[in-house]
């Protein structure tokens, strides 16, 4: 993966502006964490004013979370303006099955808008293309966990839906695929403490997009490291925390502490991936 | 108090769904100490989703803070949809007193949903059968606070709001007081740095939510088992920052570093609650 | 420089109640580093309370950031009712260049309110009175950047502001002025770090908001103290994220931490400030 070295020091060279349309639960994080990687976040979301932030930017990122009927018009109205503009776009359906209000504002995102990523857990993504229905909730459903044996499953519905979309398709699990027309990258860092914060999830989605945005010809290899990077720096932290006996808390800091020094050579060495 | 490692295990094994209509000032820690207690958080606050939402939910928390109509709007929505379903509802009427605005919500959400918990200051809690007028803020009025001396009169006041309201009712301060019809525990742990942070007070009635959801039969216990986890974690924290001479952002992670290692047994060992 | 131990020693004492309408980015953030220099934050931003919570308020602080129309509403009605109170009001044109939305909102804000006190960086400030147009973000352009061989035209644009809105301007940067009529600081404390997590300015604004509160009489000491406060304490965080090899995680923790223990006299010895 030579790549992984060029994505970052790419980023912390351009130093790529990234629009979000986030939720406010976790917008202080994902400011926090493109800050990290090198990047420089703005929140806007008014539909008055999206389209100058979108086109002064490097990437967009649109978030799900704590939707409103005048975020999703401006989510619609900034996705276009990037697609006009050719500034990457990545998108992160947060609970897309929780609400019919989600999933139609969704579907009309996805006639709308192209996106260059989308990123969400396996029900969140089988549920984007109506593969089945959701129970409900922010995370995964019981069925929907990636490991070892339902691993060649969620590689099929990935392959499919990037297929359907077009977009570069990160599902996100104990295993994270992350799959392109053509080809699939299964990366196996991680630790079971991000899913005991919330954020993480959105934190990712903001990486992919400054990763993006200081590399926007590279989306496919700016999600492959960004997935690595947040596994990688989730290990470390985890780890930090079990030594010193602490709890969630500490855990996030921790998170962060790694993000905003993480090196590229350290990234390279320690991510666990391989190709389909 | 036997029933503490109930209400903590239950929680953690069933993984409740809490459906936060929140601030978005304390909304991250909000959703991360639900986590941190076993449950899973969801915010939403449209009234073009609420409904769905807390129908596939254990329990509904409403917090006043950051009102706006909209938010009003989806409270009165949600409410009422967990009423139908028998979903524990929780209330928080932050800073009620603050206008007539959070005032006149109040008198409706009161009127049209029926709340199994509603947490506040001794301020709040006047304020919400209009007992008398709060001075402004979010904070409890400086004669309103509770010690020993003062305890006694909120216990009557607790007494005649869970009457009027059929509503387990706690009281926050020096002393918690936690009263359901014939039923009064007050609790003394806690520390004085909470007040120096913002949210506990929000993360207490999320907590609520979450052990409510997890044990929706025993809301009173609920309710006692989250105002001593809270006091207890409360605590543990202040020791470590003043051990390491540090301040109140060290503190609200240790906060959280103890809400998610709680175990039932340290708090039954380490509340100091006694019954009327 | 005297004032700086009874600037907060007042601030502690009176415990100003200081009325934020805020972004959602660093709400959090903003109402903890509040409370953590002895005041007490309420974040309230829908136009039917506003005016009220204003009133009982002992400072208004006004932050652009994630601005929508409701807010934007909100902003006039409250600063209004705070000058005719005599409240102090503080102004935070958080990326005033990055939308015509913005700058019209900010416009009509400069028409409508008059300011105590208004804080930006330099690309900011310029844009403030159309002495230039930004290139967009919430960052000071490259050519922004207050140093030394840039800051006597820093401090001329400063004058020139302060003349034409007759407030106390704040222009931050490596070095930060701070200039009424007649008067200039030069305040040179601080950290690189302070602009790799997000916020650091939005809390100056609210620390400024804390301490004109608890000091109406003195706003140019205020925000002075306010300035130094903030830059002395990012120093001592960042020596401790160097020293323990940490990253911008615990930076920000730290950096709450020393404001929270921050005394007068620690202030008056480590603020390396000169008049002009």
């Amino acid at each position: 993966m030579n790549f992984i070295e060029d994505i970052i020091e790419n980023t912390k060279s351009i130093r790529p502006l990234i629009h979000n349309i986030n939720n406010y639960v976790t917008a202080n994080d994902c400011a926090n964490v493109i800050l990290a990687c090198g990047g420089a976040p703005i929140m806007a979301d008014d539909p008055c004013e999206v389209e100058e932030i979108t086109a002064v930017s490097n990437a967009l990122v649109i978030n799900l979370g704590t939707i409103s009927r005048s975020k999703a018009e401006a989510m619609i109205l900034a996705g276009r303006k990037a697609n006009e503009l050719k500034i990457p776009v990545i998108f992160d359906p947060v609970g897309i099955g929780a609400s019919g209000f989600r999933s139609s504002i969704t579907a009309k995102l996805l006639k709308e808008v192209h996106f260059d990523v989308i990123k969400g857990n396996l029900t969140e993504i089988k549920t984007l293309i109506k593969w089945e229905h959701s129970s409900g909730g922010v995370d995964a459903d019981k069925g929907d966990v990636i490991e070892e044996s339902s691993m060649e499953q969620a590689i099929h519905i990935a392959e499919k839906v990037a297929e359907e979309t077009d977009s570069v398709i990160v599902i996100t699990g104990a295993i994270d695929i992350i799959c392109s027309k053509g080809i699939v990258h299964m990366v196996r860092n991680g630790s079971k403490l991000m899913k005991r914060i919330t954020g993480t999830g959105c934190m990712l989605s903001s990486v992919i997009g400054a990763f993006c945005g200081g590399n926007p010809s590279n989306c496919f290899e700016a999600a492959v490291t960004a997935v690595g990077a947040m596994g990688l720096c989730g290990e470390l932290a985890e780890n930090k925390v079990l030594k010193k006996n602490e709890g969630t808390g500490s855990f996030k800091v921790y998170l962060m502490d790694y993000m905003s020094s993480l090196q590229g050579n350290t990234l390279k060495e320690g991510i666990r991936i391989e190709s389909k």
